[in-house]
């Protein structure tokens, strides 16, 4: 007797923890952590440009600004710039922030065929000389952009092709323009490491995301929208970052042609207390709620110990450190949640604000995504669905 | 015989508008168009200071930093800051942008014990001179925070009692910050009072707003997301403003004790095509989808006649304004959905990027989000949820 079956059905844990490690072989993400950065570090001793511009959308700019926002108290002086919107206005706007003459810009275009960067590549051309002294790119080894650098002859990173827009940003895409600004970038690969170690040895990470994917998927009907709530200003790239790996990774047709999607929003803590909060409490039961904590900002500015008239009975967190008030404010919006008992929620509480703790974090996302990817059956790492767009509005400009 | 029942039903669209009109009675913000302004434009002609640093959260601030992100590019040459959250290093990063000597604090907060605007006072209180040549207050007449104003001598404006945070962003919250950077109040009221005069007089806007609104209701349990889709960098904070006016305002137990709940989500176009759109393409179908398109960004700028070598395959783009880019790239996204049949899509075009028209935005979302909450039965105005963490907090930090 045989049986054969094509239909959706949730896996074992342990199968799929197998059927990642097969796809590990072939899914270039996983091999980023351990990259030679030598070239990058050679390459930003060069690089005398006060203004960094970012010629990227998505997954080419998206990861190298969540890190940027988290660690830009700990920049070099330069000033990072990202150029992504055909928005006119826009466009005007952020490069008038810009010294043109003072400039390096960074294309970076996974395919080089991206129509948004390669017409504001043609506006700076345009507006000023772009050549091989202000001007590198990052794309696939054999793309178009590819030979508008050789001629040009532009210094070239390269993505590997196995490597997904929207999980680039450990490699040259995400490394390159961090690195100039002055930022670890072996301390992040460190971090990848640290997850990647624990996750396939099956140590501290494996449980947490297997667990955390399981009951995603196992809930999915029920809780089709996942909010992370992060305790930190400094956290709103990551939200943004999450936001795309998570929608546009997971968001697809199964192996049953049903249309799964696990809706990603990202809100901030304290400012959306005043906002989203509300939702959550009262609202219908759909969503799961991840916070996210800063254990240590290390940082000491506490509220002064002084009294206003009228606002004496303010009086209470004098001298209390922000830092304090932040977290606290995070502990008793997570003890409201709790309290309901019908909210799904978890809290990831991230050491301190360097390079290592947010690359566990994001590489640790990455993971929980193919994860999640695999119990569902869906391919993680294409985006089929952005392709008809592309096609009509080709038509509508060629006529 | 009587017959009398406590059930949720959805009442008939005129039934809806009956109600409507009784609550315009004594809610606030629909009086807010027909104000006087004279005072705000009197105080405006005495602000000196080229920092204008609003203190508020939520409903304090983001309608203000909504209207001013559309219309950045039009402001006078005054920086316009926000402080809102408590985390020590968005504080940090924040200040260190302001000259506190050349600067004016807007200190906002309706009931006036907003603990993070409290904090952040009594931090600039020490790090600087907050007096009344440098500080003026907004608050409801009655407040702690209006003591302290009269303590000092500050120059007062109120928020009447009857007009909600978040629906605040026509009185002098919003006025006020926003007369001093240069934006035209009286043009952004007559906005408000085309859409006013249109719905109350059944005209236009009526069936616009009462159909979508039934709409949402009607299939609330099948597409519980509502995503605002904006093709153009300038609505990033209108998008935020959004966000918590929909979910907070609808986010209740109905008259049964049911939990509602609609989940606003904000995009950007071009930029999310390459995030979010992937899932609204082929994820699950649990999503309205409403795109906002400018029809003229009184900008010419257009994609230069060049050809850039390996990439001629684009010059078919050269001499192409980028705000018809823009658009195509819109009207690309929003036939591609059409296209897929089951995803309810509408769209609506804002004429030009000034403040009538991004008034009559604002303020037909909020008729919107009044008349939604009376099909759901529920209180638009109020957000109870949120009182359990400020109570749980309190007895923290009291402790």
């Amino acid at each position: 007797m045989q049986y054969t079956k094509n239909f959706y059905q949730i896996k074992s844990t342990e199968e799929i923890f197998e059927n990642i490690k097969l796809e590990k072989t072939h899914i270039g993400y996983y091999s980023l952590p351990y990259q030679d950065t030598t070239e990058i570090k050679e390459f930003v001793k060069t690089v005398e440009q006060k203004h960094i511009v970012v010629l990227g959308i998505g997954g080419s700019s998206l990861g190298t600004y969540a890190i940027h926002k988290f660690l830009q108290h700990k920049e070099n002086d330069k000033k990072l710039h990202f150029l992504e919107s055909t928005d006119p206005l826009d466009i005007h706007c952020k490069i008038s922030k810009i010294d043109l003459n003072d400039a390096l810009f960074i294309i970076i275009s996974k395919s080089g065929t991206t129509i948004e960067t390669i017409s504001i590549l043609k506006h700076l051309s345009f507006v000023t000389t772009v050549d091989k002294n202000n001007c590198i790119v990052i794309t696939e080894d054999d793309s178009k952009l590819n030979d508008f650098a050789v001629h040009n002859g532009m210094k070239r990173f390269f993505i590997p092709k196995n490597v997904g827009g929207r999980f680039s940003v450990f490699s040259a895409v995400g490394l390159v323009p961090l690195a100039i600004i002055g930022i670890d970038i072996d301390n992040l690969l460190n971090g990848c490491k640290e997850v990647d170690d624990s996750f396939f040895n099956k140590k501290e990470f494996y449980d947490e995301i297997m667990q955390k994917g399981r009951f995603i998927v196992e809930n999915k009907n029920r809780f089709n929208i996942n909010v992370i709530f992060s305790y930190s200003s400094l956290l709103e790239g990551f939200n943004k970052w999450y936001i795309q790996l998570w929608g546009e990774s997971l968001g697809k047709l199964n192996i049953n042609m049903t249309k799964q999607g696990f809706t990603p929003i990202g809100i901030l803590g304290p400012v959306d207390q005043h906002s989203f909060l509300q939702l959550i409490m009262e609202g219908k039961r759909d969503k799961t709620v991840t916070f996210i904590k800063v254990e240590d900002f290390e940082d000491d500015i506490a509220i002064p110990d002084i009294s206003l008239f009228g606002l004496e009975e303010f009086d209470y967190i004098n001298k209390l450190p922000f830092k304090q008030l932040i977290n606290e404010q995070a502990d008793a919006t997570i003890e409201a949640i709790e309290n309901l008992k019908d909210i799904p929620c978890d809290v990831i509480t991230i050491d301190r604000i360097d390079e290592y703790n947010l690359a566990k974090l994001m590489y640790g996302y990455q993971l929980l995504t193919s994860v999640i990817g695999k119990f569902v059956q869906i391919n993680t790492y294409d985006q089929p669905g952005v392709e008809a767009g592309k096609i009509i509005l080709k038509e509508k400009l060629q006529g």
